[in-house]
């Protein structure tokens, strides 16, 4: 679809639409190719230089979800929470990293992450001409999508025989407008430095999302080339000078994906069915990960890593649930929504994206609770067998055919993956599988395709058991092994979670693409209309929503008034000691044993946790925060519980994304972690 | 009205209420004479001695607030906000005790609080039938009230004349029960110790009614008798042992009033007119008192008080208010009128007491600003002017035809007030006079006959200058001269705030006996039956309304979950000084000086502030905590936010009465202000 003439009364309403965008003030997780210099200069009286973007673009690193450079070695700084997977990989009962944290004297020392890998994005194109011509309107819906799908592969391709860099499509605006991003890549990346997880974690669940905040969230690695540290053309140095009060701050990440521009009937649907059904799994999920963990020591540590995803992800969706309870932001956006109808038929169309979107969404909670449980478990040995499964039948397929995930670049995830030699605790394997067998039969009955084929008559506890007892997926070896042997070596084998997979593979495709059908494409294809005809109307005025990708916050360091609580702008480490003590050192009001070991030392009014009104959302973790002069000032680690409904709207009064102040990173690893060597080479010196 | 005969419908849904508000667990502000003995012990597993209780009871004190001997000499604890009158009285420009604290060493310097008096409640005797008995409900309305006011007054004389004590009929269960309370009475009470106001302030309006809390709110006075210290029967012992989370705890104080029993007419006029109005004029008191204080540092310390007083109401009338605008609340008050209007019926009843409500609140509502305007002015020049106007002619009437207020118990406190010898600051009347007129004339309108007799074709400004240049009033001498000279003496006097009261007393008259005849003893009388009523259905298995006489609480100490902030049950010291330095100490989280100079002395761990889930409310400021052995472990200083909706209705998931450990004042005694002393006399050394 094509960009039609704007009518007078659509511009009126365009004006009104980016004015009431403006009220959110500090909005916006902007692309650098689009950076809101106008904005900054007005909000923040600071004019940015196109030297000082390009030094915090190429500082910024993709790192799961986001970390920078801080060194000319290429020392990268991200959250434990980030590095957490990578830290428990190298964990063993023997060596818990989790638990006691890790210093690497000297390069020799550092331990190379399995399966880690770190990009810096180096430079984009427009690509969006050759992606309309590729798929013009004039073909197709099906058609029209394998045809982008296919444009989109080769693009990368191409791009990537040229460049030599790792190349991605983004899909921006929703859809209105795709980018071919270019990546500078590191498969190589070592752990240098991580604090006890305690540190990081202070106050476990229950102070997630919240502030103040009192927590060492940091980690620090190192990009590796040709088994030599990387020197990087750019990296942060340290702020000169402590962070203040009102101070402008900047932040450079990769927030995942925010849901801003959904039309009513997606925010209800989410509301009403999509939300409650995940956060009922997730309870049951926590439930028997906590029975799991309770059986021993040994259980405990294996699952402390499951358990804190789920709890993460429970509080996040509960309060995003929350957020769309409140009637005051679906009334908002019912009247920005109707506005935007008015505006969207005086611009000429006559067709109802709307429509087409209550349509699939209506769809989407239909097969919701199909979908939850056709996968192989998240994170999972079963997940690894659904893998080599899946990689070796749609590598078989034209691009345009494969189930989404499966396109080169989704390949090779699941190839490294595959690969890496991450420790798998079968115990824990088994009670996650039963686990996910019960709920599926619970919730779909027994008689449903999925669970037949799955477990037949035998129980749940018995089909766990006897594939968790028949693989040999836990082995790397074997992992490797039929990853490169491909379907003949998958058809060949007798290992029973491969067996398991490939029984459940067809029905998980057809399924997979019946929700691409009628759900994800109706989708897309209404919010491409939608998503064109407001790019239409307020251009590049507005950033589009978050889609993993880089991007630009700005804001100032400020606290806030939480409902008659007077919220300060920072905590420091005085009050780490004050809120243990205050819960008689309880876990998780436990301070971290070496943070605790050296009190004495420690000034207690040293900054620890900073708040600011950067708009930032997950996939945000472990993002720099720089002040005007670019200097890294703190490490965005979360956002506040007012945030969470940030995915659906932003507002400044109470929004806040929380950061570790980098002075509590020096102090850290001066005095509690004895990594003083680290800390000279942040300071650069 | 007598208790009727009660069908088994109305037992049933007694039943019913009576379940339900056991839902509402530790609620309750009980009388002494009917302590909750079976819920404390089904709820906290103690067994309560009526020695436990006499013992508490008779260490109990009424001060303005609440207070409590806390040595053989006569110590009295209670808060530096409920004595903050008395060192404001005590204070000059010379001698800020406000601003530097106080202590006495020895007993010679304790100095005298002008106007204080403490009070101990000795006994008590039930008076309904007496009182019913005086005015049967075959007298008219205005009869009826006429004889139990002399019948009030007559009991209230008889028994001072027969026993020597203060004596008062307390109004329980709405008017279902009178008691005859005899009260013990010291008038003469002096000031042992009081921190720099900042320290019970830390945190300012901010802090004010949060938890978690950093304040050290508390004040040592004496009662002394015939120039000796007074040896009281009982006093309370400090506890051996800390306090732990989960403790059971009792609160014994005087909770000044709910609005428990409230009708929904009531609610609905308090939330939509009454508080509005309150707080809409509060906020403009504030803006002038700031804009007062604003001139020189000494009218900033001259509005101190007055500034605390008005934003102490005005973040208490928010948070009512915004408890009434919950939907939650009024529907469960919906729910439970609605049962109780069926019970009602069922039990024989065929009059409407609520629709009685209704008429009487749509009339409070039509009057609430006249009401607001036509007063003198709170703890104002002009007020002292009032007061001896309205005294020296109401003294004249029979008792029964007074204005409220102006009974003989009425007139004593009066008299203390106009004979104490409180500082006034002539330029703060009149900027407050001024405000007031000009209030009233905006509200009003010029023609209004309240405003024509204040102002005359002059300015609000001209006639507070007038005024305030042309009294007296502000000495001592004169306010006794006028007052011993009865209405000659203010009949002959030309000070210009007497004259001014002169014309305004007849009208504040008529519109004060208009409210009584049309809106207060209609739901006076609507609340004797609905009261009398409920008295019947439930009896005393649930507490009366308070009344500001002595109450016991009870409860635990305990965290709670703030809308997914974990909030622990206590603070310690080292969260006062973290708080301080993450508002960078300024204003008012400045830690108070003469405790920051210690800082290094004191133990961060030691604890500071606890919450409870005691049920209290206004009043009960300065009430001694208890543990289960009646030991003093703190002392009551304020409520949490979300109790404010207290006053209609509690909840002991959220509503926590915040206090000041014992500890921390024994701490401040012995290492801040140098007051070891005291400290010893509290440890009974």
């Amino acid at each position: 679809m094509s960009v039609q003439r704007i009518s007078r009364t659509a511009l009126a309403i365009a004006t009104a639409l980016a004015g009431a965008s403006q009220a959110h003030a500090d909005e916006g997780m902007w692309t650098f190719d689009n950076a809101p210099l106008a904005q900054i200069k007005q909000r923040l009286g600071l004019e940015l230089s196109p030297a000082w973007l390009e030094h915090l673009r190429l500082s910024a690193v993709k790192l799961g979800a986001s970390a920078s450079f801080v060194s000319k070695d290429g020392l990268l700084l991200t959250n434990h929470h980030v590095a957490r997977g990578c830290v428990e990989r190298l964990s063993t009962a023997q060596r818990n990293l989790i638990a006691n944290g890790f210093v690497a004297h000297g390069r020799a020392e550092e331990l190379q992450c399995p399966g880690a890998d770190a990009r810096v994005l180096q430079s984009w194109q427009d690509v969006t001409p050759q992606l309309r011509a590729a798929a013009p309107a004039s073909l197709g819906e099906a058609e029209g999508n394998a045809a982008r799908k296919s444009a989109i592969a080769k693009l990368e391709a191409d791009c990537k025989q040229e460049t030599g860099l790792k190349c991605d499509v983004v899909t921006l605006y929703s859809g209105a407008v795709y980018h071919l991003y270019r990546y500078k890549e590191y498969q190589d990346v070592r752990l240098v430095m991580t604090p006890e997880a305690q540190a990081s974690d202070f106050g476990g669940d229950f102070d997630n999302f919240t502030f103040p905040r009192f927590a060492l969230d940091f980690t620090l690695l190192r990009a590796y080339e040709d088994g030599k540290p990387v020197q990087p053309a750019h990296y942060l140095k340290l702020a000169a000078a402590p962070l203040k009060d009102g101070d402008a701050v900047f932040v450079a990440g990769h927030p995942g994906n925010t849901d801003r521009q959904n039309t009513l009937d997606q925010l209800r649907a989410k509301r009403d069915v999509l939300l409650p059904l995940r956060l009922k799994e997730l309870q049951a999920e926590r439930e028997m990960l906590h029975a799991f963990a309770a059986r021993s020591p040994e259980s405990a540590r294996r699952a402390a890593g499951q358990i804190a995803g789920v709890e993460n992800s429970l509080k996040a969706m509960t309060g995003q649930h929350k957020s769309l309870l409140r009637p005051a932001l679906l009334e908002q956006k019912a009247k920005e929504e109707a506005d935007f109808k008015v505006a969207y038929k005086a611009s000429g169309r006559s067709d109802d994206p709307w429509a087409q979107v209550e349509r699939a969404t209506a769809q989407q909670t239909a097969l919701a609770a199909q979908q939850q449980y056709s996968g192989y478990g998240w994170n999972s040995l079963m997940g690894l067998a659904g893998g080599l499964v899946e990689a070796a039948a749609e590598r078989q397929l034209p691009e345009g055919e494969r189930m989404r995930g499966y396109s080169a670049n989704g390949l090779a995830a699941v190839e490294r993956r595959l690969r890496a030699n991450s420790p798998v605790y079968k115990d824990l394997e088994q009670a996650r599988l039963a686990f996910s067998l019960n709920r599926a039969a619970q919730a779909l009955g027994r008689q449903h395709p999925l669970v037949q084929a799955a477990l037949g008559s035998d129980s749940a506890e018995a089909v766990a058991a006897r594939v968790i007892a028949g693989t040999k997926l836990d082995q790397q070896a074997e992992r490797v092994r039929l990853l490169e042997g491909g379907a003949a070596a998958l058809a060949a084998s007798d290992d029973a979670a491969i067996a398991l997979a490939r029984k459940l593979y067809p029905l998980h495709r057809a399924l997979a693409r019946q929700l691409e059908r009628e759900v994800d494409e109706p989708l897309k294809r209404a919010a491409d209309q939608l998503g064109q005809a407001r790019f239409a109307l307020q251009g590049r005025g507005v950033p589009p929503d978050a889609t993993g990708t880089l991007r630009l916050s700005y804001g100032r360091v400020a606290g806030y008034d939480a409902e008659g609580i007077k919220v300060p702008y920072k905590t420091v480490f005085g009050g780490l000691f004050a809120r243990a003590a205050a819960f008689e050192h309880q876990m998780p009001f436990k301070v971290a044993p070496q943070v605790a070991a050296v009190r004495a030392k420690l000034n207690p009014d040293l900054p620890l946790n900073f708040a600011s009104t950067a708009d930032i959302i997950g996939g945000n973790s472990g993002s720099p925060v720089v002040n005007k002069d670019g200097e890294l000032v703190g490490l965005i680690f979360d956002g506040n519980l007012e945030g969470l409904g940030g995915r659906f709207a932003y507002t400044d009064a109470l929004d806040r994304a929380v950061a570790v102040d980098i002075q509590a990173i020096l102090a850290a690893l001066e005095q509690a972690y004895g990594a003083p060597e680290v800390a000279r080479e942040l300071r650069g010196r």
